[in-house]
């Protein structure tokens, strides 16, 4: 999915939506378990309920891969699930030599056809590189991070005061455009999104930690968004877990639901 | 494997050799393509040509998870066949907020029985730590990388001079200890190494760009190596890729038979 027909999804959804996939089965209602896939059950249940209030859908990896070979078939089912109009993540904050990166990037783009893949930016440009270089793909790139060990490195200051954070937005915006690149960065004080926006006043914005992990939605659209929105604000738990009976889906739905006429109310007062 | 089994091992071995798998059906021998599970097949003839002259594998995760669900089965099958005396090493460079990386630190340490994983730091304490609550499994943390991109962060210097790699050892050291933690430190600059000494003298090194990317083992063991030995060193294609016939095992062999020899020469020296 290039840049436009995002846009042209946020607009005409009038969402900023993403809903994590963070699908554990130790987290899932018990009457899924005798089911043949009961991972891809709840996912095919929760994209059933929020896909009309939703822009983009990411599988955290991880929860997929601790399942061995069933794990990545329910990922697989769950991609081929997921409607074209639908913008879809691997958050697997992957990185690595270039030519094992071109591994990973062929993983994810072509054997799997994500459209994002989430990237670490530690061992600089060969590493990111070859996430950049499939047509219509993007490499989401972790910037400043929502989590507390978020503090340890990432707000380093170097000589001239420059955060690390703001280093790897200043360096890593020459890898790519605009059309092919975006960046991860965490909510938790969302008067932060303002310095970034300074740095990367174009490229979209991945933000987590919205919902279960504190941020206010209205302060992250205030600070972060941009003329042509310019954020994907993700939940995960607060969404996917809201029950855990029988309504989980239906639950599911009216957690996307109040973000969902949040994020429209944001948009339409914005002239998006 | 504990760290003194590790250090056992080196001794007995007289070898601090790790042989990483970076196995790619792409460059191996085109008459192991008939065969049921060609990857494995390869990684098999390897390990019985170089099984007495290392001390660890370092399967790269990337090549075997673009192939997909018959990569991981190649994998696991690979790993089953090292003998339990060899470290093991799965080179996967992951790190996440805690609850995802106890997933990932499951799927290499559990489900698969790795002894470590690589690690990225970008995001802090909460990511790494997950992989330091397993017994007797570890973390390798990367600090100093020998890729190009590697200077693109890395060497951020801060207000007291203090460059980023710098920063991240002195750290992380925290989080563990010398029984559960490496670093991956490059060695395309030896020198360094004594710096990196400086501030953590007793963490085993786990050491990539001898060979094929130019590192001098000398320099290497010069600067790095400790009372303990304290290095690991790793040869990927230098050693793997040394032939590309019926004799590739056999070529392989030479190749780590070399650097064995180093090693050997340098540890007796050394009084190891």
């Amino acid at each position: 999915m290039n840049r436009q027909e995002l846009i042209s999804q946020i607009k005409q959804k009038k969402s900023f939506l993403c809903v994590g996939l963070d699908t554990d089965i130790k987290k899932i209602p018990t009457q899924l378990l005798e089911l043949e896939d009961p991972v891809f059950e709840f996912n095919k249940q929760i994209i059933d309920a929020t896909k009309d209030l939703c822009v983009a859908y990411k599988p955290n990896i991880a929860f997929y891969e601790s399942m061995g070979l069933s794990g990545w078939n329910s990922l697989q089912k769950t991609l081929d699930y997921i409607p074209k109009n639908i913008f879809t993540i691997a958050d697997a904050k992957r990185g690595d030599i270039g030519n094992t990166s071109n591994m990973y990037a062929r993983v994810f783009f072509e054997n799997m056809s994500f459209n994002a893949v989430t990237v670490s930016p530690y061992m600089g440009k060969d590493s990111v590189k070859p996430f950049l270089e499939f047509e219509n793909k993007w490499a989401i790139v972790l910037a400043l991070t929502s989590n507390k060990g978020g503090l340890d490195f990432q707000k380093i200051e170097d000589k001239h005061g420059k955060q690390l954070f703001e280093q790897v937005l200043e360096t890593s915006q020459a890898w790519g455009t605009i059309e092919n690149m975006m960046y991860v960065v965490g909510a938790t004080r969302a008067e932060q999104l303002s310095e970034i926006r300074a740095i990367i006043p174009n490229h979209f914005l991945l933000v987590p930690g919205v919902g279960a992990q504190g941020g206010s939605l209205q302060d992250v659209a205030k600070y972060g968004m941009n003329s042509d929105c310019g954020i994907l604000v993700n939940s995960s738990r607060g969404i996917i877990y809201a029950g855990n009976g029988t309504d989980f889906a239906a639950k599911a739905r009216i957690e996307a639901q109040k973000l969902h006429q949040e994020m429209a109310a944001i948009l339409i007062e914005a002239g998006i």
